[in-house]
């Protein structure tokens, strides 16, 4: 099972609003809308996937991250690490 | 006109990836995919949108607020500050 | 002349004071401060020498990009593609 | 004792060269260096700092929540807390 089981339908629900957002700004672009007023939308898609992002991350490390180092040993070490990699990328992104 | 005019077409096709994407990363989450996979599709989503949006700055700044510049007054500042406005949000998203 | 010139003096003083919070975070390592009081201060700089930036890039946009659009020709769209490059490191960084 | 401990002089080491790269910054301002250079030098530094947070987040991560972890109870779930907050902030700076 998954961190994020428990937020599975919540977090569907977000992801089908994103998607309406991303639909919503390719008709902005469609309707010739002005560049601000798309960058400012864009600007709100983003803040939205890095919030279902933060919240994956919470429940990863509260379930999966948690469970390896109950667990002990070199799977805790890696899973860790797999946690900070993602984290970098999402920074980066 | 705005200043994405010309790229209208291909900005749409992107937007239309985007928004498959998108689609996909709900896909995962419905198919209990583990958290770092989707981690990093929306690593990937974000970054395909920050794409977008700076390439609607670029052609906003080579039109819009180049044409406000060579029209000069009061109409040329507001155009910049609004740009560096839309530029904050999007190095704060 | 750069378009920052007139805010020269005032963005020294906020490099000096950065430079103070960067000392102040080796400070707190030195002394074992707790990670998550670290890691708030450096974001802290982070945010601090983001504002820096996009102050440096209002000012080359209304001064350096805005007489080179007035000047027209290749310079104005090299300006323009260069500062979009500015904002892309910036985005990402 | 803190995560970081085991890396604390190498963490040191990297927070004097940023703050020398911060003093350069203010140099390359005093100097009237050309805006662009500026820019791309503090994403330098931006870039840097992330890179300590990171490395403060994955101690962090993998001593303190690990040993709160393994402790069980509420205070697990206030360091997992703890950790995202953070993370949400080094993500939007």
């Amino acid at each position: 099972m998954n961190g994020y089981s428990e937020d599975k339908a919540a977090l569907e629900r977000r992801m089908k609003r994103i998607e309406g957002q991303v639909r919503g700004v390719a008709k902005m672009i469609e309707d010739d809308r002005y560049c601000i007023d798309v960058l400012t939308q864009i600007s709100a898609v983003s803040r939205a996937l890095e919030n279902v992002a933060l919240e994956l991350l919470d429940d990863h490390l509260g379930h999966c991250v948690a469970d390896a180092v109950k667990g002990g040993g070199a799977n805790a070490d890696e899973k860790i690490e797999e946690a900070t990699e993602a984290i970098r990328r999402l920074v980066r992104s």
